[in-house]
């Protein structure tokens, strides 16, 4: 496995492997990479020659208040796991490398004023930027997200079809501690206490899905589910809604495809569940 | 030569010529083509294997009040000249082609705020996100724009820089009428007596360029090309200015590399102009 910390040897390497005919897929992450991370990296593993894992904790996606400073890092980790999962190269670059006096950008309108971009205002610019910078270094023929991250990857997918970018994006289930708990690098920072009382997300994810049928309306569905969240006393709710799964509008019925997703507060770490329903 | 009117098949011809190992250049236009563009294809046909020449009339570059609808089109005129100019393929989209409810853009900030920014507010953002649209559907190697739409220019270069498009920007030279004016689809707009008018804004960088040299004013330099264009009763300035040729942001003096442009209504038509001077 390589590891490359420039833009001009990533795409040096890569270009001599497209010569040769392989396909590429990536694998973009924030690095402390956990089995959410290793499920995508396997997927691009069956469905590709070559397996790129970007390593990069994109600070232009972190809003002034965030913890851009102490999300967890752990570089070594990162790629014995990666190797270990037959990724053919890590590309770790610095900040430097990936921002020089930036002013152009890639955004989104809509998509991203619901949900997550009420709290995080900024925080889709940042994604929608080094998302583009990444396929512009990597140029993969595939390019893997998590459903754990859904408002993300609705933009992903239509941020592709309207600027044309000549990828396929691979969206990959949530994946879950035993008890539930969506895997996370920020479970990391929640003290033992925490850690238990964080479970009232999947369990109100758990409450949704049993409750949801086509038409329900969304107040009914999300009345039951802050019910749960706000049982625990460590957990403030930040959002619990229903929306339209392509606009990320919300929706007062399920009346067709949509993503019921939340956001909550385990003291001051700030988690996210969600689960879809197609009609 | 090719004529495509979708993104799928001109990028399945585009596949197949790179696939035999052919470079690919691009030329950006939005038709009604005169020896300006024509410079730029020569270039191109020079510089590539395969030349792609886009022909298409954006309009999200376009504001509610501005020309959209009575911009030229002569889309037979256009294809015999790049037929026997050497293209290889012409790209002319309708713009529901391009455009399916879109959310997603590019932008740049700082540089797009002055000069034709100023009048034209969602102008680079339209130009930003067809172009990478573009770029996306083509795939170029090079891609080619003239020096006469210079804040272009300079946006397009920044933005491939900071997006990480692997793409080399050509800039061309401004090509004028045989007296002075510069070449331009809106030219078409005038009136005989408006012809004469624009003569304006060539004079008035002729007198910028023999009056400039290193660390002069700016506003004494500026004063001399405003007298120029203000001599002309059907003339009124949008604006006269001098930037970095970089930043595109307003300088005192000519102590670096500089943009001396302007935008100048003649009659209703906005006509624009420049030089660059290099320290």
């Amino acid at each position: 496995m390589q590891v490359t910390k420039t833009v001009e040897e990533t795409r040096k390497q890569i270009k001599a492997w497209k010569k040769e005919g392989k396909t590429v897929g990536l694998v973009p992450t924030m690095g402390f990479l956990h089995e959410g991370h290793a499920s995508l990296i396997k997927k691009c593993r069956e469905q590709n020659d070559i397996v790129v894992v970007s390593d990069f904790v994109n600070p232009t996606q972190f809003g002034p208040t965030e913890d851009l400073e102490a999300y967890p890092r752990d570089f070594e980790r990162d790629s014995k796991l990666c190797e270990s999962l037959g990724a053919d190269l890590i590309f770790c670059p610095e900040p430097s490398e990936m921002y020089h006096d930036p002013h152009a950008f890639v955004s989104i309108d809509t998509l991203s004023e619901t949900l997550c971009g009420k709290t995080r205002p900024i925080h889709f610019k940042g994604v929608c930027t080094v998302v583009t910078k990444l396929f512009h270094i990597v140029a993969p023929d595939r390019a893997y997200f998590g459903q754990k991250d859904a408002q993300q990857l609705a933009i992903i997918r239509k941020m592709v079809r309207d600027l044309n970018f000549d990828i396929e994006i691979v969206g990959c289930p949530i994946i879950r501690e035993e008890d539930g708990l969506a895997k996370s690098s920020r479970n990391t920072y929640l003290s033992p206490e925490e850690r238990k009382a964080a479970l009232c997300l999947s369990k109100a994810v758990k409450a949704g899905q049993e409750a949801i049928h086509a038409g329900i309306p969304a107040e009914e569905l999300l009345g039951k589910m802050r019910a749960v969240i706000e049982a625990e006393p460590l957990a403030k709710i930040d959002y619990v809604s229903m929306v339209d799964a392509l606009t990320m509008q919300p929706v007062e019925k399920a009346d067709r495809s949509v993503l019921v997703a939340m956001a909550v507060y385990i003291g001051k770490t700030r988690l996210i569940d969600n689960f879809s329903y197609e009609v």
